[in-house]
């Protein structure tokens, strides 16, 4: 299986690369991106898919906001695709002026296919043929990230997450070897650098492992394109743009021996609230109800506990949500309530979720119980856990949630035992 | 002929309307354009072109020049076109709000074919029946001005003048009763209203005479679109954005008596040099050679003219050429001085073109008496003239060019009888 792995990354003649907002901020950094594509492109023929510069798409949204307080979907989609537009154009220019033959190309040249739905839009399919026969001319095609195009013509766009999605949906598309996200970090660590001393890089995960990860707040890569890296077997590799000689996190679908580890990380999202269905009677169809008028206006839920009261038929409900959408969700249920027969609502707005992320969890009872005591010796308190066989989340105060993580992260002994990464 | 025009105009559906950069500079004008569109759509299907947000075309040149000293052409039309496709976005979402059934379309999207000459691209060909169908769920479409499509779906723009292009090819193709460009004039006058008192303005003038005024200096339209308003008889009309209740002028054949007139007005060019080949041997080809020289260089040649000195058995090419182009224009013929045996090249960096445009002048010695005369009078040297049917072009020094107009005007009793056109 290795050995099929690599000779096949050594017979695919194309490599993805993807460079994020900020590493084309300025026309500086444009040059310094054009620097590693023409290294790898003496070798391979090279795809690069880039977002907007810097903060081009928060300004377009804010001139959107100021032509109308809800912007037409489709006319946002128009607006927005214009900021991946300028920055393969710049791209190219420097490209081109350093002897590279480098060609730039919308999502509506390539034909990145999309659903017709706007500002959200999934990827239904890519036009390879087109790719490939750019490739007869050019050694590096740069194309735009984030944008679509719907079979009518229209411009789309991918929502959050997007760029990273077009680089892995492109990378599936011409088989090629590896997709590279080049992003300011190093690569996937132990639990956030910045917080957490002695955070560790860890040089090989699995999609499974980044995806809870991502899901969790450490959000160097978005869970929909390591989804669909997982689903079309593209290897992922996270570096950094500013140091392109180091070499980053590698995703794949793991399982080797030497890289198996039962904790790969410990992330924290602190912008969570919990909200409870208090005693309604227990009847079919509940949280079916709950989750179906939360859906109806797009609020994401999580950790979702039922628990039944035996003595008094009655379920409660407990799940957690974004902070953004606290407001919403709160009023949503106080119309379900009656409809529900349920004694109260409760929400929690003091919430942030700590979790454990790694490997058969649950198979290794050693590790719940070394996490919820190292809380409790602490005096943390645990207001709510959930666990999967690749994470166990702890829901605590926000304001205990980095020192939670922090003795977490000591506790199963994560940190760099050589120098801390850099 | 005027009954037939006119049953035309009430019989055609479409109106199309064309929206400089100053009339969407800020969302507050383009909320204000929204109104006039919105307006006009309640009696016919309007398509309305646009153009970049005031000074957003030069900003993206400023950023293409900081990537790349000389910017490939392609990736150059690939950051400009970013510009018109922000605005269309932004001008339908205003108008969507308003409760208007609209929507922005880019060339590619219309089918706004042209040649592969990237910068500068001249439609080919516009795909109208996308326009007729989108017209069946909009009411109003708004198309980006200055871009283009080749038919390898590679982004061109065409231009300078470049939107007032797109605007009259529309027109054309959808058999437009009218082609409304709205700009921040109040239309064409007799002469430029901000330096000469009293300039008029003109309810209609005919496509010869504004081409003549245009590329004397007077642009309010790209001669271009004039030029292909006349090849398929789109009637135009100027009109100020600001003051849409206002009827500017309107531009078509013309040739009605009612309108017809010796004198249409008076054009100052102020940024003109000249170029003299003095002494070149008298021999075939000479004018040819320095035509095609500069040609080879894209610089623009104006005024030529050539005196043959019999006694010296020798030819003088004098010329002018605009400013930004002298140095260059030197240096040209510098080279081609010793391989032409000229005795010298001398420039005149001190030139303003003054011209009078009208109809038949030539026909009429009264008209080049009382021009000459009207300058000698007022002690304003004439360094060169030329003429044709619809102008007469004296060349004088830069400082005496507004006095030498204002005179003109006053001569040819071109003031407006009434208040001043505000």
């Amino acid at each position: 299986m290795l050995i099929w792995r690599d000779l096949k990354s050594v017979m695919s003649e194309f490599q993805v690369l993807k460079f994020g907002g900020t590493s084309v901020k300025t026309i500086a950094r444009i040059q310094h991106v054009a620097e590693i594509i023409k290294g790898i492109s003496s070798g391979k023929k090279v795809l690069a898919v880039v977002s907007a510069m810097g903060d081009t798409t928060d300004f377009l949204v804010k001139l959107a906001k100021q032509a109308s307080e809800v912007p037409d979907r489709r006319e946002l989609d128009m607006l927005l695709s214009t900021g991946e537009q300028i920055s393969i154009a710049l791209l190219c220019m420097v490209l081109k002026d350093m002897g590279v033959a480098a060609k730039s190309l919308t999502a509506n040249q390539v034909g990145i296919f999309t659903e017709t739905v706007h500002t959200r839009a999934r990827i239904l399919d890519i036009n390879s043929k087109r790719l490939f026969q750019g490739f007869e001319s050019s050694d590096v095609l740069v194309v735009a990230g984030f944008q679509g195009v719907t079979v009518d013509g229209d411009i789309t766009t991918l929502g959050r997450g997007g760029s990273d999605t077009t680089a892995v949906a492109l990378a599936a598309a011409i088989n090629a070897a590896e997709c590279d996200i080049y992003t300011d970090v190093d690569g996937i660590f132990t639990s956030d650098p910045n917080k957490i001393p002695g955070a560790r890089l860890l040089p090989r995960v699995s999609y499974g492992e980044v995806l809870e990860m991502a899901r969790l707040g450490a959000q160097v890569l978005h869970p929909r394109a390591v989804e669909l890296a997982r689903q079309y077997n593209v290897k992922l590799r996270v570096r950094n743009t500013f140091k392109p000689e180091h070499q980053g996190t590698t995703i794949d679908a793991g399982g080797d021996m030497e890289i198996f580890r039962s904790i790969s990380g410990v992330a924290v999202d602190e912008d969570q609230c919990s909200v409870a269905i208090m005693d309604v009677p227990d009847q079919p169809g509940i949280a079916g109800k709950v989750a179906q008028a939360l859906a109806d206006q797009n609020i994401a839920v999580d950790m979702i506990m039922q628990s039944f009261h035996p003595t008094a038929g009655s379920n409660s409900i407990t799940f957690t949500v974004h902070d953004a959408d606290l407001d919403q969700t709160i009023k949503i249920l106080a119309k379900l309530k009656s409809e529900l027969n349920a004694r109260d609502v409760l929400a929690d707005p003091d919430c942030a979720k700590v979790s454990l992320i790694g490997a058969g969890l649950c198979g290794q009872p050693w590790i719940p119980a070394l996490l919820f005591s190292t809380l409790g010796k602490n005096k943390i308190n645990i207001k709510m856990i959930s666990s999967s066989e690749m994470k166990i989340t702890c829901v605590v105060s926000r304001k205990q949630a980095q020192e939670a993580a922090r003795l977490v992260h000591d506790a199963f002994e994560l940190k760099d035992s050589a120098k801390p990464a850099s």
